[in-house]
């Protein structure tokens, strides 16, 4: 017997709660039964979201969310600001491209963050464009993109929206929906939430729902519009993933008794420690600057490939973590503290990569790591 | 305590060992444990559409993979003749009108199939039609359509492709997808195959993947052909929804135990049962002809309301049936033997059904449908 666990940035460990209650037999989406259990995950997200607007509730994994938002708010032809800073915000290329959207990417080297004067100066330039697409974390390189300085950009332009993918960055950053004026913020189960993969969420601020009313594409799936008159009776307009959305109340609930600013608290101190523990054992960050709470992507040490790390964390003692995305592949590793994660998650992943690395000829002092996360993380 | 009885047509109740499967700890979808869980599901699948054919398995409602069967395979311009014979048909039309096809209907009124003729006809008269839509089982109504007899008219047409939307139909019907020669047939994860919502199943014949080769629509989250390359890889193209995808291979474990000749047995057993019990209590089918194995249509009594018997009998008895819906609302009410079902499921039906027309002052004997049911279960 291996015994397993899951630290890799989606999906991550569900607690018991939320598969016990999944567990229990169905219930029907358009009986009365189920409009509380819909109002309830309804206004969790609101109170996750920091928002008082609809978030709205999709089966799809996240780029399914993604997907929506490109083609409920914009139309071909419409110009698109994208940041693209590793692996996810090439997906919002992608997205943009595929849906005849007329692409400007501001390109970021990996591991490094946009600077908001960039997309500043690319609005001033060119005030016709509608949406400005971003990552909060991009999972791939590990950065946290500064959603808050951005958001205040978006805002003095009145034709154009941001739209933050927040799939990886929601519950372990402070993103607050209203207060700054994120326009449209896209979420998933799997990560912070702490489910598993099958809904996406979608939080729509008054001035996005005016775009939607302006889009010409088809769309019949991902109708956020018809969406929104579904939740408006608490019901999703297809057939509700009944059981998920079960779970996502017994994740709210577990969030909710936690308290926002201590869950945001945790992943912070989380990911701080596990940077720390890696710095002890001489390694590099792969993230240069603002590293997400989400995720820790890490340099294999020089002459090691990333993806022997991983596949020795998996075979050798049961860790799946992460390896690299796109041309990080080969040269990180990444280990994630997101969702239903706490201490002994850092202390396993920094015990296990000191346990690879020295099994793999890296010099090191077994525990060097451990012990830093340990003093950090003790209370 | 009001035990409750799960008998719409969907979500259908899911058996304990996919509950208990899908509580299992988390997998990660990109690693090797996860590969032979899909590889299984395809496997199962294929046996189940009857194909040698790709099945994809995509993250979102039966909806979905209808939506994405007319974007993958069709484009706008091109001509749909849509068979419409109740609320699903109706769902094809706005599908197809919204993603810019040339609609045709064929209309049939509510209870009534369509004759293969009219499609043959239509074929003929317009061999430029690329696409031929239809349900298998019509759930707003009860009927089943001879899918075979469409698929040996469409074969005879090389610019013209059969779409099938078998979601409710899937295991309640034997849909012999190569043999007969359906193009694409649609499943949903919540109906015969007894898992919570959240997976759609689409089928794909060569001739069709000849179609989505020549499809100009933007695609991005349902892109059939990036998921037959994912699929090829025993992988799905964005993150897997792992707990069901466990739960699925619990569900064809059953089944495949079942034998697939039994389980459509099953299916019709239990549907003829409860029609021949309806018929002992002289109710009327609102299906008139080819009743479906996977939900019986009955109408309310004259002076009754079918909603109110679909209240009472959830309200008073704890059974959550199905009342009517579009043009049938309120004339009608609908009782599933889908999936997880068996002979006590129609027994149950059947009592609570008469228990609550009798309550509402409907001259009958009680016992008197039940005993009919008895009969035809007997072993």
């Amino acid at each position: 017997m291996l015994k397993r666990y899951l630290l890799a940035p989606g999906p991550t460990p569900v607690p018991p709660e939320a598969l016990l209650a999944m567990a229990m037999p169905i219930i029907h989406h358009r009986s009365p039964d189920f409009l509380p259990v819909l109002e309830s995950a309804k206004k969790g997200l609101q109170w996750l979201y920091q928002t008082e607007n609809d978030v709205l509730i999709i089966c799809s994994t996240g780029t399914g969310g993604m997907v929506g938002a490109v083609n409920n708010f914009f139309s071909p032809g419409d110009k698109a600001l994208v940041v693209n800073a590793g692996n996810f915000g090439e997906r919002w290329t992608k997205i943009c491209a595929g849906y005849n959207l007329d692409v400007k990417e501001i390109k970021i080297d990996w591991g490094y963050t946009v600077k908001p004067e960039e997309v500043e100066k690319a609005l001033r330039d060119d005030p016709s464009i509608k949406g400005v697409f971003v990552q909060a974390s991009e999972t791939s390189t590990g950065v946290y993109h500064d959603i808050r300085a951005l958001a205040s950009i978006v805002k003095k332009y009145e034709d154009t929206i941001l739209v933050v993918d927040a799939i990886s960055a929601l519950v372990a950053h402070d993103l607050k929906m209203d207060d700054w004026g994120i326009d449209v913020m896209i979420g998933g189960s799997q990560k912070g939430l702490m489910l598993p993969p099958g809904l996406a969420f979608i939080g729509v601020s008054e001035k996005a729902w005016a775009f939607a009313g302006k889009a010409t594409s088809p769309k019949f799936y991902f109708n956020f519009q018809k969406e929104r008159e579904s939740l408006a009776k608490n019901q999703t307009s297809f057939t509700s993933p009944v059981s998920l959305i079960i779970g996502l109340n017994e994740s709210l609930k577990i969030l909710r008794a936690e308290g926002l600013e201590n869950a945001f608290r945790r992943h912070e101190e989380l990911a701080n420690a596990t940077r720390e523990a890696a710095k002890a054992l001489g390694l590099e960050m792969f993230t240069r600057e603002s590293p997400s709470n989400a995720v820790t992507a890490l340099e294999a040490p020089t002459g090691m490939d990333g993806q022997e790390i991983y596949k020795n964390l998996r075979v050798k003692y049961g860790i799946t973590a992460a390896g690299g995305q796109g041309q990080a592949k080969g040269k990180i590793f990444r280990i994630a503290h997101l969702g239903y994660a706490g201490t002994f998650d850092v202390i396993t992943a920094i015990a296990g990569v000191e346990m690879v690395l020295k099994g793999m000829g890296h010099p090191l002092e077994l525990g060097t790591g451990v012990a830093v996360a340990q003093k950090l993380l003790m209370v």
